[in-house]
């Protein structure tokens, strides 16, 4: 199977209640890519600028990822967000955005991109994921992400592209958005009435609710006692979901019950610190423990 | 085994966003003696004036339940509350509050109540929880709940109550409130060190954490599409966790695990409809079903 990721790689300079980071190594490509990177080799579809730090390739490559569809502008600057979290680290405010390089970005496949078992539409916009799903031969399965920006300015094609997407993965502020619901069980089911086969709605630290035409899963997250960064957590549980499914090579249920396990486990790491550097230095044994201590908690 | 609980017996006036109901049977003994009567034989300990209604009293005694310990004041007034609650069932405001008969409440139990293996002092003031527990025979679990009020107002008689606790129940805004703490994981162990050996950390439709000094169970929500009446939802889960208890008869993780489920079953129920109109009709298969339900939706 394969595995194919288009998203953004960024800069981040992120602001929580106890610390600050300058242009840290961000992204929701990055992160997912990372993820995904412990169960499958992820080649990823993104744009950077040459300010991009070599060793963030070169980890990339190390891990396995295949980066022939990262292109890297001359001249150009990397993406820039700055954003502040408060007490609450489901909240966060942008305080600065750079498109630089990503305003232009318009991702072109390499060949041997072309026929992915799986494609992670990743957080870019509407107009962009179709763009990306017009070069690909169908693939098995087409996941997708987004953010309320785009949910505010590009409903219809948002709407097009879920109309294409097998597994749509909503935190509980963009699912409430998306279908003006508030009782997440609704919302979940109403986001399944327009296209998806699965709706992985992602609850911060309340864990995640796996909604199927005729499925239900609860996950529950690892109980953390102090979030240093929650940025790219979802992008983490998206990479780690849908790596976990590549590598198993096949979709019935115990494996998407499964694969939201180690989607809840992978984000659970990458919040405990900054930027990528949690994933950076993660072993495979770290997460299998998890794994199973998850499994212990959850289980009745 | 038996089950003793003390709490309050109350009349309620409810409005939610789509629906109002005036002077409807409540309280916390009420609703956890119900819960639990599916389960075991409860003996209740109560007061309420003449203006009780005696179809909930026959309710009761049809459902195993022994009114002994329920006090009648002759030409008393019972308990009454009048709540309502936003678009967020998690909030709500009081908007009267007559204790009647309840404010010169000094429960009193029978000579066969005295040796319970199980104990819950429900929802009353820390000073009358205290005076119940100096008139029982050491319980084998002692269980307790209060809320924001007692917290504001008598933290050093809650705390003693605390100490001398085995099972502590608490919703997300009284575990914040009791340490300080915006964390869930990081409160709930706080918990733990000022004496229960287990607390129990209800979290409305994100399920509840069963914390012990070493082990953690996580306990899915039923999925529910549309909360009627969130009124009794914590002392329908406190009851049927303890009248499952009483009925497994003892204290293992595994009865600790399926008891959390089954109140978490019993609050589902409880919010399908205004004040224990659910409870009233529920019938044993149902909560099996539910029970089972859950089991599939959390297993891994």
């Amino acid at each position: 199977m394969s595995l194919v990721i288009v998203g953004s790689v960024a800069f981040d300079t992120i602001e929580t209640p106890d610390a600050r980071r300058e242009r840290i190594v961000g992204g929701s490509c990055t992160y997912s890519a990372l993820a995904a990177s412990f169960f499958t080799k992820p080649k990823i579809v993104a744009v950077v600028g040459e300010d991009f730090p070599p060793e963030t390739a070169a980890l990339m490559k190390k891990r396995g990822i295949d980066l022939k569809g990262l292109r890297i502008v001359p001249g150009g600057k990397t993406f820039f967000w700055e954003g502040r979290y408060g007490d609450d680290p489901n909240q966060r405010d942008t305080l600065r955005l750079d498109l630089n390089v990503f305003g232009d970005f318009q991702p072109t496949l390499p060949p041997s991109y072309r026929s992915p078992d799986i494609l992670f539409l990743a957080n870019i916009g509407p107009s962009l994921q179709e763009h990306v799903l017009s070069q690909v031969k169908r693939p098995r399965l087409v996941a997708m992400d987004t953010i309320r920006h785009y949910i505010e300015t590009e409903p219809a094609a948002l709407d097009r592209v879920l109309r294409k997407t097998d597994v749509y993965f909503a935190n509980d502020e963009e699912a409430r958005l998306m279908t003006n619901e508030r009782n997440l069980i609704r919302a979940g089911r109403l986001l399944l009435e327009r296209g998806p086969r699965l709706v992985v709605l992602k609850k911060g630290e309340h864990g995640a609710l796996v909604f199927g035409k005729d499925s239900l899963f609860a996950i529950t997250a690892h109980p953390c006692e102090g979030v240093v960064d929650p940025t790219g957590a979802g992008d983490s549980f998206a990479g780690a979901f849908l790596g976990f499914l590549d590598r198993a090579g096949d979709f019935r249920a115990s494996s998407i019950r499964r694969a939201a396990v180690f989607g809840s486990v992978l984000a659970s790491f990458t919040i405990e610190d900054f930027g990528i550097e949690r994933l950076a230095t993660l072993k495979p044994a770290e997460i299998e423990n998890r794994f199973a201590f998850l499994k212990k908690v959850a289980s009745i």
